[in-house]
């Protein structure tokens, strides 16, 4: 079988990953999900074309999107997740031992069965009593809630399809509201090689809100450019501030606290674009 | 023209870029030649079928294999870069003022007259007075040198074909003799998603010789996987030393003082790679 899993990165690159087995494929009342087995990153979980998971590499996202601002935090308590169906996020989050809940707000619960049955390393938190799943839009859970949770994690697909609002300033004002006084948001904000359009809108409009909003990277090689970033606003807690970063009490594999800082040491192409240069 | 450029990585990924024009295919007597003109990269110059450069993020490689070693040493004069005959390397080393002599000793003459020719902001300091091109085995010139060198780059290619000995224990011996008694090395490792073997090698071997080893990180779109490592080996300046980095005095497009710290506090699975963990 010479079968390959094509990604459109732009109009004019493609992705191709080799299959050897289609796992599942539906189309759910909000996207495009496909499950394959790949040779080079094991199974893939794919929604609209875009590849979200790869038992590969999975954990780097996962980490980084939560691990950098809840080390950042003194103690958190309660979070929000909103996506992340595929559960790794969560999984990340619960390790924290100060963590008393944690909410998984997807919006397309086929995602989170999905992910149940052909990601268990992913989804193994997604039973923990600490972690409850809202399957709803998270625009509503966001602007339900006031003064909350300490961490809410933007955990979104590109902004293509329902995610579009996810990358709005009108709903990033609803984060901060649903943030405690010293609570703190970040959310994935692409390729700054590929997207740097989302990037800079994301960081304009999360810096209109937060006095402190930073923005840090990783290196991700199943998303287009294989690099990555992300966007944290934070109302009180400064994550480039080392001396009063938590101590990681538990081994990762990706995050650690010496790349926490050098994550914020950005190229000087990325800091022209969030200046606006 | 639907044509498509397509890079195999690895058995199971390939990545294909749209190309608008095949600018130039020649076999040279060392290797297959190509230009491309791309809407996604500009102009592209590949080798055996990987690319080399693109006009879009040739700056990105340039800058973090010549400036990390080079603001890491106190007066550098002298500097030698094995392969590299796109210039775009040699280019970067002549902006600094102490640098009186930089030789580029590349193999394949075909390579610098045919970026000569489509790469004009490449090769713009071949004509420098200040550099010499050595068309030769680098090999040949690292054993004819002793303690001649304040930096030596090397810039070649991915390990098939005649690039496979300038990975090697022997001739990482060769360089160590060719350097100043407070001379660095430095050399392009490859990806450490898609070749940890070669990137622990590479470190091994260096490391066995050098006093200083330390392995650094960029992110190249353009290459496997996004993500690149740089190994150097230095008899005497530590790189993550910053009190005694020499000031950065010209403007560089991704390398800054704050990213050369941040380069070299990698992820956790590339500490354990190099620890054989």
């Amino acid at each position: 079988m010479n079968l390959w899993y094509r990604e459109k990165h732009t109009e004019n690159q493609i992705l191709s990953v080799k299959v050897t087995d289609v796992i599942h494929k539906e189309k759910t009342p909000f996207q495009e999900l496909a499950v394959y087995e790949t040779p080079e990153y094991g199974t893939i979980l794919v929604l609209d074309n875009y590849i979200q998971v790869s038992d590969q590499d999975e954990y780097i996202y996962a980490e980084m999107i939560t691990h950098v601002p809840l080390f950042t935090h003194p103690n958190p308590k309660k979070a929000l997740v909103i996506g992340g169906g595929d559960g790794s996020a969560i999984r990340e989050i619960v390790k924290h031992p100060s963590i008393e809940e944690a909410h998984l707000c997807e919006i397309d619960e086929r995602v989170v069965e999905v992910s149940k049955k052909y990601f268990p390393q992913m989804t193994v938190a997604l039973e923990d009593p600490k972690v409850k799943i809202l399957y709803k839009d998270g625009i509503k859970q966001v602007f339900q809630s006031k003064d909350e949770y300490d961490l809410i994690v933007v955990d979104s697909p590109d902004p293509v399809g329902p995610a579009v609002n996810l990358f709005s300033k009108g709903f990033y004002e609803g984060v901060y509201e649903a943030l405690k006084e010293d609570g703190i948001m970040v959310a994935q904000t692409e390729s700054p090689y590929f997207n740097q359009d989302v990037m800079k809108k994301a960081y304009d409009d999360i810096s209109a809100l937060f006095p402190i909003t930073k923005v840090y990277m990783a290196a991700i090689p199943t998303y287009q450019s294989g690099f990555w970033t992300f966007t944290m606003g934070s109302k009180k807690y400064d994550p480039t501030n080392v001396e009063n970063m938590r101590k990681q009490d538990f081994e990762t594999s990706y995050y650690n606290q010496n790349l926490h800082y050098g994550a914020f040491l950005l190229p000087t192409f990325i800091q022209n674009i969030l200046e606006g240069k």
